[in-house]
């Protein structure tokens, strides 16, 4: 992010890192592109006037950012910033600690920023060994959509809440969480955009599923959530309506039980999170569901850091046992480094579809 | 409120209730028109199209309610509802219970409802108890607003933050806000929306005071908040920007001490509580603040049950205690109960302006 407003990406040569003694190197062999990486990737920059210059060995994106967005990104302007949230690859080089030597040859998932690499250097203790029968590719998504989806039903049960709801559900962490769900038996309240997300999930075992496509979707997601007694809701739109409706039919869906007219509201408290920004423009609230409510950001590393590291490292645990199952994810493409800065992938992941999951081999 | 989408207001004559053992009688003298009776006076209907009959003594207002808002109204459908949060009057009557004795022939404070009319019949706990040299009209405001702004700051220290944000300032309850913070050494940031409000605020010795008029409205709440440490806001107004601004400028007062770029913004939470809606229109949020952020309903009745009869309990003494200086209340009109029925009247107390309160004196 240049100060004069306009993004740069590139592929810079590095010297490959030498692994201190508590360290391995890490060769990448699969990457995946997610949402939470197109922020960082992207930022505010205006990506419909992008240009790519360069060999297709080393392509140069260049794309110009609006004048009031760059004053959020002051932060970031001039500096070089490695992206890639997460990964999984072989250990090539391990230092001197046991901890890192007993990782050498193996199959292991990193989190940790940087992973748009050939190789990573990264404590060994943030590693999570693999099964040896899974492939880098079924590794790759460890992380971010797992530990997210386990986080959602954690915070649901703190704050002391028994269904959930969620949106964008037919996304690859959508139906992730379908299946921790079904597993452990909680009523989950699946919001879709399509009639063919609708019947994915269904074919997936999900009960509840409401389109927003359908004309009576404000009546379908009121009868799922009273059915269910969903309280608490995540949202990966954020823009625009679905957040405040959410709490709309949640309200609607108490009030059918309630004896006497209150000014206030049900005195239940509805919360909705938005962990993601698939549509950026702004959250609009018709606050018709009295005052006993909550809107709030939510994010992964900010909810691992409150549940503290035993917890997580509990939960990271599971997902390592139900990695080909629970936790298992999809990729439409797979791509090199540079074939992710090509306007052709651009075009498609920046879209942030849903089935147009992009998974990188920097050795490709 | 008709079923066939029409509200209607009156007076009724009812019986004058006798007390029960543990149950005042009180001649109510005062009681004010708050934001919060508006709410269910007037419902969602459509002031703009009332028409007042009747005779001057006993007028009945219709007024068209909309099709769409008559289904969040469901539950006070063909009910005659009772008026009026808190009033202040003479205990007239009294039950045989010794507290009930105690009051009888004092002046005293009390809420929960039905309050405009001539009589109100309630327990003698639920009263509070006025000095003797206290008017009714001082004492009839003694709950809601001092209750909400004692609540701001209890909610303040007790969800851990040092200073706070205040809109619609100017209020009865923003000037009350605003004496309690000088009283107890507490930084406060009011947001305005005239340049005559932020100078009576600052004849009050308010330190910081921002004006929506202003043209640079937003790097002045900025530099307020980044010297006062403000984290928490308390919003009367509800719809448009507002709400959202008060968190784009906390982050970025926050933002200007961090060392490095965070994509996923600051991590110190960021929380704006909505406990008006002195604009009905819907909230609209621009999240441009990362993801440590709540918003949320804030209602004195729902913070009163939190915090137990105990501390409530306390909280009324304190009131009493200040009842002239920090919790003194200012009228611009004092009317009779006809009088609040006149079209005249609720086209000045319907605006919900800053200056404009009215007083019940349903003795006249």
């Amino acid at each position: 992010m240049r100060r004069s407003g306009e993004l740069e990406i590139s592929l810079a040569d590095v010297d490959v890192p030498e692994p201190a003694a508590d360290e391995v190197l890490v060769r990448i062999e699969a990457t995946p592109i997610n949402p939470s990486d197109l922020g960082l990737l992207f930022g505010a920059a205006d990506m419909s006037k992008a240009n790519v210059s360069g060999s297709a060995e080393r392509p140069v994106l260049t794309a110009p950012v609006p004048e009031k967005a760059l004053k959020a990104m002051a932060g970031r302007l001039d500096q070089s910033m490695p992206v890639g949230n997460e990964g999984a690859g072989v250990v090539v080089k391990a230092g001197s600690a046991a901890a890192a030597q007993d990782l050498l040859g193996k199959k292991v998932a990193l989190m940790g920023g940087a992973m748009y690499a050939q190789y990573r250097c990264i404590q060994a203790k943030q590693c999570l060994r693999l099964p040896d029968d899974a492939t880098p590719a079924q590794g790759a998504s460890c992380f971010v959509n797992p530990l997210t989806a386990l986080g959602m039903v954690d915070t649901m049960r703190s704050e002391g809440h028994r269904a959930l709801v969620h949106t964008a559900a037919a996304s690859n962490l959508g139906q992730m969480l379908n299946r921790i769900c079904l597993k452990d038996g909680i009523a989950l309240v699946n919001i879709v955009r399509k009639q063919e997300q609708v019947d994915l999930l269904r074919l997936q075992g999900a009960k509840w599923v409401c389109s927003t496509e359908s004309p009576v979707f404000m009546a379908e997601l009121t009868e799922a959530i009273a059915a269910t007694g969903a309280t608490i809701g995540f949202d990966a739109i954020g823009g625009g309506k679905l957040a405040g409706q959410i709490l709309t039919c949640m309200e609607a869906a108490l009030n059918r039980n309630a004896k006497e007219y209150s000014r206030y509201g049900s005195t239940t408290h509805k919360q909705v999170y938005i962990y993601g920004s698939l549509d950026l423009s702004p959250t609009e609230i018709v606050r018709n569901f009295g005052f006993a409510w909550g809107m709030g950001g939510w994010l992964l590393f900010n909810f691992l850091e409150k549940i503290g590291p035993a917890a997580a490292q509990t939960l990271r645990e599971r997902v390592a046992a139900e990695l080909k199952t629970t936790f298992a994810s999809h990729y439409s493409h797979e791509v090199s480094l540079a074939g992710a800065l090509r306007m052709e992938a651009i075009a498609v992941y920046g879209q942030r579809a849903t089935g147009a999951k992009f998974l990188i081999n920097p050795g490709l």
